[in-house]
Formats: structure tokens, C-alpha cells, sequence
């Protein structure tokens, strides 16, 4: 029989909207991948009542608890006191953490206030889970048949403590693992995807097939669950194989972070280096790649090319150019990609200009309409392309930006594209 | 006696973890607004047995339930049929809902497959929540003491199928309006903020006043709840008041977007052009000031200065400066400004050269050091800045990214940096 863990979320702010539940979402891949069933997420105020009938109704569907959230020294952080009442254990002074948050304070320069003293108030005989990425420690313990654990709220402080203190404690808890195996998709519909994998997906139990959509991309999961990591990554590998199989040339990765990793790794393997001039994006090509840590090996830099000025004296984009085909245009998208490479050096040099909105320019351009170029200054080879991504300025941003990096990752695939694993 | 709603979301890929609870952040901001309170969130998976245990708990203690996700094509999406079943109410096929399926299908090119049907299967007698976004209409029915509401999962239809054709709904079946005012701050940690403000925060009952960690920021919500919108508003403003006048020269805005919103219509005002030469933050400067629809008027682009090259040949930063102050320098980061301002011909040029990690670059100089400068083209003045910002990359980059954006709001304000409302 798996574990079954739930998770319930403490903060008035996440039902006030204020912030989306990273949390739930961070531990809730951690207890797939060990192997715990999560049936429910519960989010509450910081409102003891409330809590109270939460953890009631947690207590009879689940073997594990996990709090996030009301550990903080702000005066509305009930969490701790609520717990230990709900289970019946006393909350008492932990002089190591005392004196750690003192020590913290210390080291960071600020004074300790009165309220960070309330943060080393435990419940009585609990396991501390050292917090080294702020002032509040989690704690776990166990009453009848319950394990409860609770962890800060911040995701900063929140993500690092589950991985570090609590992954290897549940992963030991439960007998069986899960691995789960991401395989991501560029340029074709969730719907088309679907329609292609589903005889797949209906005869797929273990491991199972699920598709998730992702900003501007797809996403395909596989999850086998067997007794080891090993046994279950190997059920994984006929499934993946067969998705490959069936969407060819979309699929830009298996188990990778993102679509710029993947074209920072081709260009590696290829030994050339990248520019980026961008208009209409605005330095997001940029800002993805340099995300990447040790992007700075194969991408050189870039032009934020907004304004005419720009495009016309850094880049060298002739004014003549730009009057005849106006400044959304493959020919103008060509021009930055070339002065791109001339300016910084790099092999490889992508030029994109278009109109995000949500206004247009004047100029007749429908609102979504981007210009992609690809330019190779080894053989002065090219590509352009000219796209339309409907008028929502963040998506068509963000579909340019993806578009531009696939059209790099294509070339560097020599057109085959199609992965294997 | 206000209305109560709890949010059920459905689906698995939330409590795998693959996505986070948008839709429940953002459904629940339009509560608030809308003066209806929110208790729970549940999140349950696709499985009936689970999902009508979620709806009976939630119809003893809500008024009004909504739910998000099962709407779609695939063939895990139950939620229609579990809720039907739960209210007693029968499934049918709605006419006019599946001739607008028909034709958003000939639009986009792509053909109807048979599960698309499905989703013009409706409540009887339902009212339908026409979806512009995407397939899935949603839907509201009233049975016994409880309204329900249903919408589609993913974010893009979800949010604005919530704001379109729910929350005038929402709002004529609430009585009160609550208004929300949010003052953002940049410059002092959470703690401090909090510390400043216990007094007020702990004697504001209507409005209440109530601390938010952003990313990297601060932000303080001030919200207050009466018959109309205008007399909530009024209230507000004496605690509003207080909060500027007791954390000072650190709120960049009240009710704004973002700093870098703040900061072009600062530039709008001054008349003024920005520029940026970014190494460490790669292009994030430049992608949250275009991410702001309008930028172009005073944002001319930049220069993503990443490898050596680009600094020495498109900024003009003298090698030499380079070698005798190292990479990670305020002389260098002033080179990249003033070179910025050369190339683009804007008024401003900030430059911003650091180590954002994880790795150091055998210099010396420790991981997460950030040099800002920000140059003046009309006079000649400028001003730098070094800090350190930890450990981790997306902090460091985004902390640099923020302070440099704050260094230009603070020069246009004269120093003054105070602002009043």
C-alpha cells in the first residue's frame, strides 16, 4: 500500500490571490518521485479555526501531513501553535535554533526582534529541520498513525529545506519509487499531440502517458513506478521511445531543462557561438539563454535593438532597407542577424523584429506578426521566417522567443532534427 | 452576510507538481475584489470517487463552488459528468455550443475529432460560459443552496473567462465591494518593513494593512470593505498615507505595475531615452522594461554585453580599463554605460557587469558581485554602485536588475524618492 501524503497550505495571501501556490506544486513533484500518492491540496487562512477542521479532515484521508506555511515571525503566523494543539503536543524553547537565529542575525547585520524568539518555539521532542536559507526551522514528528512535518512558506526557504531535510526521510518512508520522464515538444497543438498519442495513452498503466501544456510549448510525462529507480526508468524506455517515435522532428528534448539549454549544448557540440539582435522581444532571446549558468561559453551578447536609431547605427540595418520593406520584415530580420555577428563575432546570429501590441505602429502590420532571420557568418547561409501569433503581447513575446531558438536548434540539428534516446 | 466560495481544482498535473494553481490565485484576486470570501482551496485529480468527496465538503461549507479544469478534450477530464452527478443534474448536448466548436475548428485549420463533442455535452438548463479563448465553453448552474460554477483549466482561458462572464456575476450576487490598494517596496528587507509598521498593522481592522514578499520586493495591501467601491476607496487612503510616511524613500508606487512601469513613466515626464549594456543579467533589464506595452517611446534598446568582445568592440570599453580594473568593476560598469549612451544616442545608459554564478571566473571576486553605473549623456554626471547579492543565480540576477531599475527611478525623482498620493 503507497503512502499517502496531503498537503495543506497556510496564508491568507494565497486566498487573498496574492501569490500562486509554488509550494504545493514543488513538493508535490517530490512526492511523486518518491513514490508517495498526493490525493488533495488543502489551502487555508491564518485562521485556527480553519486550520483546525483542515487538519481534521487531512488527518482521516492521508498517512502524511504536510504544512507550508505560518512559521514566519509576523504576527499572523498561527501554524505551529495550531498543529501542536490539533495533535496534542506541547510546544516548548529549542535552544539550538534560538541560538542559530541569533547567530543568523548576526551575520546579516540586522538586529533580532522580539518575534524571532517565537520561531524557536517547537513542538516538544520533534525532529528540527535546519533552515539555512532563513530564520524559520521546519520540524516533523509523529502522533498515531499521522507523520506531520512543517515547513516555512517563502518558496525560497520552502523548496531547498523539502529537498535537502525531507526527501531522503520520505523517500526511506515509502517501499516503491517513481521515475518520471519529461519529453518536450515545440510547434505542434496540445490537441494535435493528443490525437497522436492517444491509443498510447489509453493502453498505458504502467508507466503512464500524460500530457501537460507548458507557456508556448508541450509536454509529455511518463511515470513508472517499481521497487527501484532503476527497474522504473527502465519500464519508462519503450513508452519514450514509441512518443518519439510518433511526433518525430517537435520533440526538442527528453529530460531536459528547456529549449535553450538545449540549443547552449548543440552550439557547444558544434564549437560555434551565438549573437541575438532582438526588437520586438526585447532582450528575452537573451535573458533565456544567459538563465542558463555557463551560457556565457557560446552566447556572446546581443543588441536590444528597440528603437530605429539602434538597429540602423549598431547593427548596421540600412535606413534604405528598412523604407522599402518596412521595419517588420524577414529582410530587416536579416539585416539585424547579420549585424548581430558582425558586431560581436559570433558564428551564428538571429535577428528578430515585430509587432507585440497590443497597438499597432501604423504601418498596416497586423499586431502579432514577427520576423525571424538566422543568419551563419561562416557561409553566409540564412533563414527567414515570418510568423503571426495572435495579439496578446506577452504569448506573442514569448512564441517569438521560442520560435527564434528552435529555428537554431533545427539548423544545428542539420534539418533532421528528430532525437533519439 | 458575505458570501463564501471555495475553489476545487481538478487535475492530476497539479498534484504531480507539474504546474502550479494559477487559476486559483488569480479566481480568488477577483473574489476579493468582488467582497466575496474565500475559505479553501482543494485541489483534487482526476477521479471521481475523490473529486465528489471534494464537492460534498465544499458544499457544506461554501455558498458558491467554482471549479477549474476537466473541460477539456482529453480523455481524463471528468469533471462535468462527476459534478452533474453530485447536483443531481442531467448532461446534454448544447446546440449552440457545439456549432461554435465546428467553427472555431474551420478557423484555426485543424479538424474536429470525436472528443471534441464532448464538450458541448452541458448541464440542463445551465447558463454558458462562452469560451473566446479556446474549446471548452464553461458553466453555471444553481441547485438547492448553492451556485456552481465551472471553468477551464488552462491559465489562457481560465483567466479571462473568469474576469469576462463571472465576475459581474460574482459582484451583483455580493453585496460589498472591498477595495485593495497595494503600496510596493524596494531597498528593505521584509522583517524591517514589518517591524515599522506592527503598530498600524496591528490596529488596522478595516482597512487591514498586511505584508507581501514579492520577488525580490516588498508589497504592503492595504484593503477595506463598504457598500460602494468609492467609500471603501476613501477609507483606504488615511492608512495609505501613513504608510508612505513611515517607510519613506523606499515605495517606489502605490497601486502601480511594477518598477520598471514607475520608471518609464518617470522618463515619460523627464522627456528623457534609456539605454542599458547588460553582462551579468543578460538581457532582463531590457526584457522588464519592453515587457511594459509603450517601452519604445522611452526605452531606445541595448546592448547584452555578455562576452568580452561586445563590451571592448560594440561599447567601446578600453581593454585596458578592463585589465587594470578587472571585469567586475564600477570603472567598467561606467565604459558599458557611457558606451550604451554612444551607440543608442539615448539620455541614459545604465551598465551592470557582476558574477552572477554559480561558478566564480578565477578573478577573485566573490559570486553574486553586482557593479551598477548609471551615466548621464546631457551633463556628464554619473553615479556607480558595487553590492553583493548571495549565492544564487536567478537572485543575483534579478536583484541587479531591480536595483539598477531603481537607481534610474531614484535619479529622475532628484534624490527625493519620497512619493505622495
Amino acid at each position: 500500500m503507497p503512502l499517502v501524503c496531503e498537503i495543506v497550505s497556510v496564508g491568507t495571501e494565497l486566498l487573498l490571490g496574492s501569490i500562486a501556490n509554488t509550494d504545493a506544486r514543488d513538493i508535490s513533484q517530490g512526492l511523486a518521485e518518491a513514490g508517495i500518492h498526493c490525493y488533495y491540496h488543502t489551502t487555508v487562512g491564518d485562521n485556527p479555526g480553519r486550520l483546525r477542521e483542515a487538519l481534521r479532515i487531512a488527518r482521516e484521508r492521508a498517512d502524511i501531513i504536510i504544512t507550508t506555511g505560518g512559521l514566519g515571525p509576523t504576527c499572523d503566523d498561527l501554524t505551529k501553535q495550531t498543529v501542536c494543539e490539533a495533535f496534542g503536543v506541547p510546544l516548548e524553547l529549542h535552544a539550538g535554533t534560538w541560538e542559530r537565529i541569533l547567530g543568523y542575525f548576526e551575520r546579516i547585520g540586522r538586529p533580532v526582534t522580539e518575534n524571532n524568539r517565537r520561531q524557536a518555539m517547537l513542538p516538544a521532542g520533534c525532529a528540527v529541520l535546519e533552515n539555512d536559507w532563513g530564520t524559520a526551522p521546519g520540524c516533523g514528528f509523529h502522533a498515531g498513525d499521522t507523520w506531520v512535518f512543517m515547513l516555512p512558506g517563502p518558496p525560497k526557504e520552502c523548496r531547498p529545506m523539502f529537498q535537502k531535510c525531507l526527501m531522503p526521510l520520505l523517500k526511506s518512508l515509502s517501499g516503491t519509487t517513481i521515475v518520471s520522464r519529461s519529453v518536450r515538444v515545440f510547434g505542434m497543438g496540445e490537441s494535435a499531440v493528443e490525437d497522436r498519442l492517444r491509443p498510447l495513452m489509453e493502453r498505458s498503466l504502467n508507466p503512464t502517458l500524460a500530457p501537460y501544456a507548458k507557456e508556448g510549448e508541450g509536454m509529455l510525462r511518463v511515470t513508472a513506478s517499481a521497487r527501484t529507480a532503476e527497474e522504473a526508468r527502465r519500464m519508462t524506455e519503450p513508452v519514450v521511445a514509441e512518443v518519439l517515435e510518433l511526433l518525430g522532428d517537435v520533440v526538442y528534448g527528453v529530460d531536459v531543462d528547456s529549449l535553450e539549454g538545449v540549443v547552449l549544448e548543440l552550439l557547444e557540440r558544434e564549437g560555434a557561438g551565438l549573437a541575438a539582435a532582438e526588437s520586438c522581444t526585447g532582450g528575452m532571446v537573451a535573458a533565456r539563454l544567459t538563465g542558463v549558468p555557463g551560457a556565457s561559453k557560446r552566447f556572446a551578447g546581443g543588441v536590444v535593438a528597440y528603437a530605429r536609431a539602434v538597429k540602423v547605427n549598431v547593427l548596421g540595418v540600412p535606413d534604405t532597407l528598412i523604407d522599402r520593406h518596412g521595419m517588420v520584415s524577414e529582410e530587416v530580420a536579416l539585416g539585424m542577424a547579420r549585424g548581430c555577428c558582425r558586431v560581436t563575432g559570433a558564428e551564428l546570429g538571429l535577428g528578430l523584429t515585430g509587432l507585440a501590441g497590443p497597438g499597432g505602429d501604423g504601418s498596416g502590420v497586423p499586431v502579432g506578426t514577427v520576423c525571424i532571420a538566422l543568419f551563419d557568418a561562416r557561409d553566409g547561409s540564412q533563414r527567414t521566417l515570418r510568423r503571426s501569433f495572435g495579439d496578446e503581447r506577452d504569448r506573442v513575446r514569448t512564441m517569438a522567443s521560442l520560435t527564434a531558438l528552435d529555428m537554431v536548434r533545427r539548423k544545428l540539428t542539420r534539418g533532421e532534427g528528430r532525437i533519439s534516446v
